[in-house]
Parts: structure tokens; C-alpha cells; sequence
């Protein structure tokens, strides 16, 4: 196995091989220690790839018969799509032959497949989804997002290990700035659970953490990572795309009725719909799934070449960054 | 008593005496029916009625000394502020005096205040804040928005009576559709409590139930009434208030950029400013106190004398409607 050797699912995503495959070309020219694994169609790839110039002892064909839709139901992928680009690039990081996985699937089917598939970190005791929301400055890391629909304090500290491991890997943040998500920023405030997480995380000096943060403070830039159950996480992201298409079309009522809103929209537009396109859930773009034993990044389901190289790009720093390792000291020093 | 007798918060809010007297005698003038208690400062009250025409024989002011801001700490308004417009126009209904309490003042200590002063209906678990959120076509009325931090299926099943109960009586609105907020729409998803909570919901034939809804159909116009737990209702309202500054943020950047963004500030900066006024909780329009023995209802704090008189008459629709006695009855229904 190379030391930096990663799984493309080459074929989930809108744009499947046509974006997988330039991306994956382009990460291997600007990365000399990257070597690939492409899962897919083997004769699509090797057609594909007949007239582009590459280092074929960096970058493998591992055939896969099947693919996993955006519209897959994940429990239904799960069991009968076992024949996947999806399925079989899990199994290549299960089996060590790869040290991470990336995907621009179906973000369900996904996470469902690579908790079944991968072995979870010693003492972790939930897989968690993280992803990066666009914030004032930058971005603010968010989980869970719904793999956890309701947790208990010893989790939501898991989640802060996991979260502020993942910030620190992806973006170099020295000491990211950790808040747990409550309904007011008094100590008093909440339910016993993010009280008692309050005290786990605080308790722990490697952890720096902030207070309790609102709602409206994912987006601010005084916090790196927020942490949630993913009951709230899930609600909290599709109030954010709800809000987003809400205001879009209020916005287009006011723009059709003068001319200053038709050119006012010219500049609105694309403004809110990147933002709504960034915090569907079913998009995400870079949200990790942490505490399994193995990097898996989720690249954007519509992303063109450029982002899903950005996906993989962060996913072969996260193995360089030994991001499960760390995650799993960090999960047991504070177990002992 | 007269039969629809209200006390009116005089005081309270960021304009205080200046939109609550002028709304008062316009929801007189409208209104043959009402009567009201106008508490508050009885010198600058009679002061500021000198100049005006009104009925003498439907206006009584009630004087009180003191005054809840916008920045008092509920608890603190609570224990040091008994002599405040608030407090003392809640002791009216509470002493039988008025039908119904309007106030324009902070929200947290009226919710405070209500609670400890007021009786709960007979069956009622525990009050909660209802507010009209601006929806497509319309608004969704949501419940609970942080009185409750935690609740159990009972309570958010009895959300959905006074909830439906309220809809009815302000928006004449026949049957009211209802959802439970969950993280998906299918059966099977979510906690045991919003599991539960279903069940006991659809059970109950009076009430129109149309499933579980996720986060953005808040915005839906295929449900009237949005029931949760407070910490979930708080975090998606405080989601949606930040969501809409972040958008304006961003749009903001863009139009320092270019002459047409400069146009599009016109247009945009209004909608967006009303959008983030309206969802503020520290300021709601017509939020209503649900599961007490009288009426109370919320104008919005920085309301001028329009919104203020809508939230008078909001008032008197309730009373007229009895809505606490509609809640009392069908709680005490399903109860039994």
C-alpha cells in the first residue's frame, strides 16, 4: 500500500466520471505523494482516460459494476447496491488497501455505508457527520448533522474531540474555537445534557472551548467548530436553506415588480443560490464522516472538477494529518 | 368587568407610552365593543390623552411605577419589578379585571411574568410561546419557542391543541394543518418523543395533523401550525435570524463592488431588514402565550402604533373566540 493512497468513487454524483476523473488527474499532478484508486466502470474509465497524459503506477482501476443514486433510499443502497463505485471504495479502505475514500454521492447512503462497512475508533462510540458551513470570514465546522438523532453528554464531548481534530487537520486552525450549540449563552441556560457536556468539554484543556453559542452564531467568526446532536444539526441546516429560499423568493417578488429589482437581481441571484447550494444537506461539500477508522470526505453531489479535487485534496490531508489516530488518542486519553 | 375588557402594557417596548396610546385609541375607535386598562404612568398618561378625543367610559388607566426594559433579565424583572406596567397589567387578569394582556415589552419577562402570575387552564401541562413566522403566502405559527426546553410526547401533543386552537381563532383558519419538525418526513425517522407525539396527535381527530416536516417548510404553505420542543423552536428561529444577516452580509459585499450592486441595495436592504425584524425573538409581532388562564399577547418591541393596535385586536379576537376556554376543553377532551 502507498503511503498516501486514496479511493475515488469515480462514478457517484451528478457529473460522475466527467468530473471524478479530471479531478483526480489534476490532484495527481499537484500532489507527487497521492496515489489513487479509481472505482467505476473500467472500460468507461480506461476509454476515458485513453487520451490524457498520467503516471499509471500512481493511479489504479478498481472495476465496480453499479452505482448508488442521488435518489437512492441509503438503507435500500445498503443492501442491495453492494456492487457500488460507493460500496467498493469502503471496502478498499476497510480492508487498508486505500487510507481514505472520496464520494460526491448520496450523503445517506454514504454515511449508512461506511458505518456498516468501517470498524468504528477505539472508544468512539458514534460515527458523526461534519460539515463545513459557510461563515463571516471562513467557515464554521458543524456536527452532528443528523447521524445521531439524539445523544448524550459523553457524545456531544465526543463530537467536540472529533470536531476540533478535523479543523485542526483540514485548515491548520492551532486551537479551534469550540461552542455548543444551547438556547442561550448563560451557563444556566439548557437542557441537563449540553449542561453536563459543557463540563466534560471545559474539563478538558486540550479542548478550547468557547461557552454556549445560538443559533445564529454558526456563522459568526469567533467559533471554529459548533456541537450539536444531529436532531438539532439537521433542523438548524434546513432553517438555514429554508431561510435562503424563503428571502430568494421574496426577493424575486420584489424584482419583477421594477426595473431596479430586475437589475438587482442580476446581482442577488447567484449570491443565494450558492448559499442554498452549499447547506443542502444532500450537497455538502468536504463534510467528513469522523470517528470511523479511515478518512471518508464527501465532495459536492453537483461539484464540477474543481471542488471534487478540493474534496480530495482535503482528504489526502486529513491521512497525512493522521486524522483518525488523532482522533482516537485524543478519544482515549480523556477515556482513561 | 366589561365583556371585552383589555389591559394594555402602556410602558414597555422601545417606544413605550408614544405607540401604545395612539394604538389604543385607534383600536377604541375601531373596536365598539373594547374596553381598556391602560396601565402605566398616570401623570404622562393623562398628560398625553389632553389633547386627544376618546371615550372616557371605555378608557381607565391603571397607574403603575415602574417599567420592564428590553435588556431586563426575566428573573430579575420578575422578583424586582412588581410595580411595572407588565406585571401590574397581568395582575388584572389574573384578579379577573381584564380578559386579555397586550404588551410590546421584553419577551422573556412576560413569559416569566405570565407564568408565576397567571394560573394555568385545568390539564395544561405547561405554557408555551407561539409566534406567526413569515411564511410563503402567509405565516406558520410555531410552538414552542423556548419556554419548554425539554418536553416529552404529552406536552407536544398538547402544543398542537393550543396551537391549532390559536390558529383557528386569529386566522379563522377551519382546520388547521399540522406538523410535527422532525428530520425527515418518512415514518420512521426521528427521537421516541416526536415518534410518540405523532401517534397521539393523529389520534385525535379534531386536529388536522399532516406529518412530520423538516426545517425549511417552516416556511411551507402547506402547514399552518409548526409544533416542537422550545430548544429546537429557539435554534431554528435564532438559525433563521442569522441565516438572513449572513445573506445580507454577503449581499452587502457585493454591492460595494459594482454600480448595479449599489441598485440592488435599494431594492434588497428593505425586504431583508423587515425579514430579520419580523423573526427576532426578542421582538416578535403577535407571538400569544398559550395555556393560560386569560389571554397575552406580544406586539412586536420596536412597533409603531399600527402593528401595536393589530396585536390589540389580535387580542380581542382571542378573547372573543375564548380561546383559553377552546383550549381548556379540547385538552380536558383528550385528556378524559
Amino acid at each position: 500500500m502507498a503511503s498516501l493512497r486514496l479511493a475515488v468513487d469515480a462514478m457517484s454524483g451528478d457529473h460522475g466520471l466527467r468530473s471524478s476523473l479530471s479531478a483526480t488527474l489534476n490532484a495527481l499532478n499537484r500532489n507527487s505523494a497521492l496515489h489513487v484508486s479509481l472505482v467505476g466502470d473500467e472500460p468507461a474509465i480506461v476509454n476515458a482516460l485513453a487520451t490524457k497524459k498520467y503516471d499509471p503506477a500512481r493511479l489504479q482501476i478498481v472495476h465496480s459494476t453499479d452505482v448508488v443514486t442521488m435518489d437512492d433510499i441509503p438503507s435500500k443502497a445498503l443492501r442491495y447496491k453492494k456492487q457500488s463505485s460507493m460500496y467498493r471504495a469502503l471496502e478498499l479502505l476497510r480492508d487498508g488497501s486505500v487510507a481514505g475514500v472520496v464520494s460526491a454521492g448520496n450523503t445517506g447512503a454514504l454515511v449508512a455505508m461506511s458505518c456498516i462497512i468501517l470498524d468504528r475508533l477505539p472508544g468512539v462510540r458514534r460515527p458523526a457527520i461534519c460539515a463545513p458551513v459557510p461563515a463571516h470570514n471562513g467557515v464554521t465546522y458543524m456536527l452532528d448533522l443528523g447521524a445521531n438523532i439524539s445523544c448524550d453528554a459523553e457524545q456531544l464531548y465526543q463530537f467536540a474531540v472529533m470536531g476540533s481534530a478535523l479543523a485542526k487537520a483540514l485548515d491548520g486552525r492551532e486551537r479551534p474555537r469550540l461552542a455548543l450549540l444551547n438556547v442561550g449563552a448563560e451557563l444556566i441556560k439548557g437542557t441537563s445534557v449540553v449542561k453536563e457536556a459543557a463540563e466534560l468539554i471545559s474539563a478538558n484543556p486540550q479542548l478550547n472551548y468557547v461557552g454556549f453559542a445560538e443559533g445564529n452564531d454558526i456563522f459568526s467568526e469567533q467559533i471554529d467548530v459548533m456541537i450539536c446532536d444531529g436532531f438539532t444539526g439537521n433542523v438548524a441546516l434546513k432553517v438555514c436553506e429554508g431561510t435562503a429560499n424563503f428571502i430568494r423568493g421574496q426577493l424575486k417578488a420584489k424584482f419583477v415588480q421594477s426595473l431596479y429589482g430586475k437589475i438587482a437581481a442580476v446581482v442577488v441571484k447567484p449570491v443565494l443560490s450558492a448559499f442554498a447550494r452549499e447547506i443542502n444537506p444532500d450537497r455538502y461539500n468536504g463534510a467528513a464522516l469522523l470517528g470511523l477508522n479511515g478518512v471518508v470526505i464527501k465532495s459536492h453531489g453537483s461539484s464540477g472538477a474543481a471542488s471534487f479535487e478540493s474534496a480530495i485534496h482535503k482528504a489526502a490531508k486529513a491521512v497525512e494529518c493522521h486524522l483518525p489516530q488523532l482522533i482516537a488518542t485524543q478519544i482515549n486519553t480523556t477515556e482513561s
